[in-house]
């Protein structure tokens, strides 16, 4: 039953290239707070911001032949996104394996397990989202699928899907989203700035945000120690 | 029910910014190992260790309202320790948020939750020791507390106690204390250089604190291989 | 009961100097796949590789008496792999310890538990791969072993063994298999360069190691995304 | 954006009813060992196996409010798939809830997130799988969405899949493929029958399954154990 | 510096008794949702709730002394929480413990840390929530704090405090809001009859709670299926 | 590599049998608190306690091909004792290989990993002590070892040593020490009986182990609630 769908539409490339500059945060929050992996895929060094369109597969425990066959499926500006079937741990994935991508235009993995050769792999600037570090080799004996719908880090990857990595995590945009979320992150950064610069200033969020009102409304009561220590 | 104590007394300053050259480990020794927070709470960036004074909030799960209004309550030389009501991996914090409390001279933010913006805060020089790094944004639905007695990193915290991190963790120093803990932590310090001196001499620690004899009283045996097979 | 056993022999120095250069995964591979450390088993800071013979010693939990103990069967070259019996985060060695192994010859520290003092460490060059980092400090109270065979990162190691630790982590090479090893990954680094030759160029795995006909045999199917749909 | 799909098809009734006598592993097995939720998904009491179609819903940190929106979604033979977006472990659900849903014929709750009100919901029967068991109240503050693709468990859930769950854990049977798993289960159910008759007569699987020119192909080695400390 | 505080102010006994037949999640929400320990603090036995004063004590690792020394404090009606300063998970307590505290009138133990001789304390019906399960014995050489301020579950306790602890897991109510949260749970209880009758007949949250405005301004959309897949 | 020992040397049977009445608490006291495993090794159903002498096995990752092979090693009064090579939360074991481990008269499996079915394996009397539950199967590629010295539960068992398990944990008795270890348990056994009794009669740990004056020398200090918070 396992297959490769080798025709996927990929998110616009254009766009996709431009979300790493809003970083995983903005572009989280662009599109209503979703999309976000789970906090436990960290970088397996800290570096630059990426941002590409997904390959996906599936592992077998302790298995990466589909990661070979996946790399088949990749182009230039492409994010691979492995998804074991099974919480694993092992090394699926090293500096040769980083070589053969790089070579293709890979702009990085995003592994919901191991990774290993993490020196190698920095000094060749190929960066890499894990849930482990783990020099365990795996095997080539079972198949999995490629470009079907994963979870990776506890949430959903279509192929075709903006995959966005920064130090601060991983986030995915559905593909047909992509423009609109380009938008609402290029809006959100610049609103932001005039917020930073008040908070510079001294300027409290509260006031800002005239937030006094309804923290009264709430019951927030502001009290003197000797009032607290009667209550 | 919820409050904001806004009158708490802060240990004194000249104490509380003395006690980051000393250290978490030895701070925590001179106080006879009482106060270290949980492993779990690792600095966002290898940086220098930091001290002040202790501005305390809750927070609902996913909320991060109360740090807005733990704001105001912060001055020159305080750190801000919250701590969530539930375990919450969210990005309770951020850049915005970051230039907001270092402009009111906030040393850092020890937080029991999650924290993102890494890379900004890095730069702006604004530590965070947290449980997680997480892009994951919050409400302000829901209000808490501020200063009152918190538990962080499964540690009691009081508003106004010191404390002091690095890259080792963070410890709590009650404010009472602080005299006491600063002088014994300096002697600490001038002990250790005459061990380490000897040590680096290569005396070994079992002699210069002459723990032959009480390791033979509690049964230590010192054996061949051979004899340990036989056994 | 607990012994210090005094006569180990040691795998021969010559080759466990040698297993550093091939690093962790590869020795991994070459015996196997068989002695690596548990994946939590993490360098306090990034450095280079390490290897060395084991001393090993038990802990009780929260005591570090034996790690004084054993550091008198420590001689240049030797790595020592401590472990405790009880699952324990404690600060079990800080840089009054490095110091002193450091002056004895030791090459680093593989513990199954908590260190300390991780920026001394470092600015001494005296790498420890930990469970934890914390400061909590330890007892002198309870004895244990050295020398005997341990459980440390969820694997075997015997007195005199081989360790081998990188950034990757650790691995464990059998004394008397150590000749073997260092041959094998010797044989396997240069085996890999031709694949990362080929990698570079631009070639596939599923073509190097022509995997096609036994994908197909296992029956992977290669279709588009519109007879995925139907499916 | 979010939204509530109406319409959604779900799986056939009666094949969805069927699959709870097979079991998870059996039906996970059926399937090709996919569809298997993460093992952190537990029962909150032991008792029988359920099935049914899956409504799904997201659910914000500490949020419980789409639980409400998704009701009106259930019908008799439901199961609900609940998904936080980010990492949650507060009581999103209790015995009230229970209740209403009960009274709709949903046959459980498939949650990763926290449950509360344990032994209520075990003396009504309505069985829930959850990550964790957390007395920890919810807001009703912001939206998600329902009866949209889910990761839960670590498994991407459709509306209308089949979800079956019992004491081994949680597997998901996607909509179309009902009929064939449900068919697999059942050869796969004969066909062990047979094999337990022969291990419970004292026959060996290596022996059954031929394995031993396997194993000897693979060079295991059957030795004395003095050959193998010699070795 | 440690110290034993021998004559704390305990909460009103009928209260304290009063507040375990309206169960952690009643009280929990009666008292703001604050107060609740962390999900980790589980029974060791599905047993009958409880409630009572608490008896603090801090415990170094693996070392149980201070419950000795707790013991004498405690009386009638008295719960012990006992808290270790660092993370741990021996057992810390078992049947022999259990026999001395039954005897003492102590109504169960909520403990950070591991606890043993699980069956023979269900056996005698001496109930305690815990970190773990664990086997693993402790020395008593080290001494710590008997009532003063503990973090227990992520959560502060101060002596004379009330503790609910049921299936669902463990909650601290303070002495001085105990009548008041009482009040409050009964008031709860009654609310929610009426909620659970119109449930089980049928009536949904967001009708009975006139939600579907809200809602909507929120920007809930109810959608087809086909419209979805078009978006 | 990978070796079957076929003629190990096992403990003496009718100790081995014996060691189950003392449980694991005891009998890991009488040893020195060595011994025990990983409290993340935990019964898959309460029942009564076993013991047995360990046939060992490793594991590859997601692979039970070597619980064939053991099972043949396998005899009467044993307990197999599976240790993966890395983690893994795979079922490695179900009501199938129950059945065959049962008709040889298998006691019972420790597995550092996953094990499924626990229905039936509870119905047929077959009890398991694991690190998970988890349904996802297991595959046959890769071999292993049989009866060579193991980590499991972060503790070493050799082939042939004795193995107790009930429900606080699993403990590990050295083949050699095994009559000593019977004899002490039985000692603290009858011991214990005294100190049960005495505490029951309402006597104090501290008064009947005369434990006042070293926990004045410790410094322990009796204070009233208004002199520590004076300090």
């Amino acid at each position: 039953m396992p297959v490769v769908v080798t025709d996927i539409k990929r998110a616009d490339h254009a766009v996709a290239d431009s979300l790493a500059e809003y970083g995983v945060a903005t572009v989280h929050e662009a599109q209503g707070r979703t999309g976000l992996m789970h906090q436990r895929m960290r970088p397996i060094y800290r570096g630059p911001a990426i941002s590409g369109t997904a390959i996906t597969c599936t592992l077998p425990p302790g298995d990466n032949w589909m990661i070979h066959v996946a790399a088949e499926q990749c182009r230039e500006g492409d994010i691979l996104v492995a998804s074991p079937i099974a919480e694993a741990h092992s090394g699926y994935f090293g500096d040769l394996l980083g070589t053969l991508f790089k070579s293709r235009g890979v702009r990085g993995l995003i592994i919901d397990a191991g990774c290993r050769d993490i020196d190698d792999l920095e000094a060749m600037g190929f960066p890499v989202w894990s849930r482990s570090i783990c020099a365990h080799g795996t095997v080539k004996e079972t198949i999995g699928d490629v470009n079907i719908p994963v979870s990776c880090g506890e949430t959903v990857v279509n192929p075709g899907d903006i995959i966005v990595a920064d130090n601060d995590g991983v986030v995915v945009v559905p593909r047909l989203k992509a423009q609109e979320v380009a938008e609402k992150s290029r809006a959100r950064i610049e609103r932001e700035k005039t917020v930073r610069q008040r908070y510079a200033a001294g300027e409290l969020g509260i006031d800002i945000n005239n937030m006094r009102p309804r923290l009264a409304e709430k019951g927030l009561a502001y009290v003197t120690q000797s009032d607290y220590e009667k209550e």
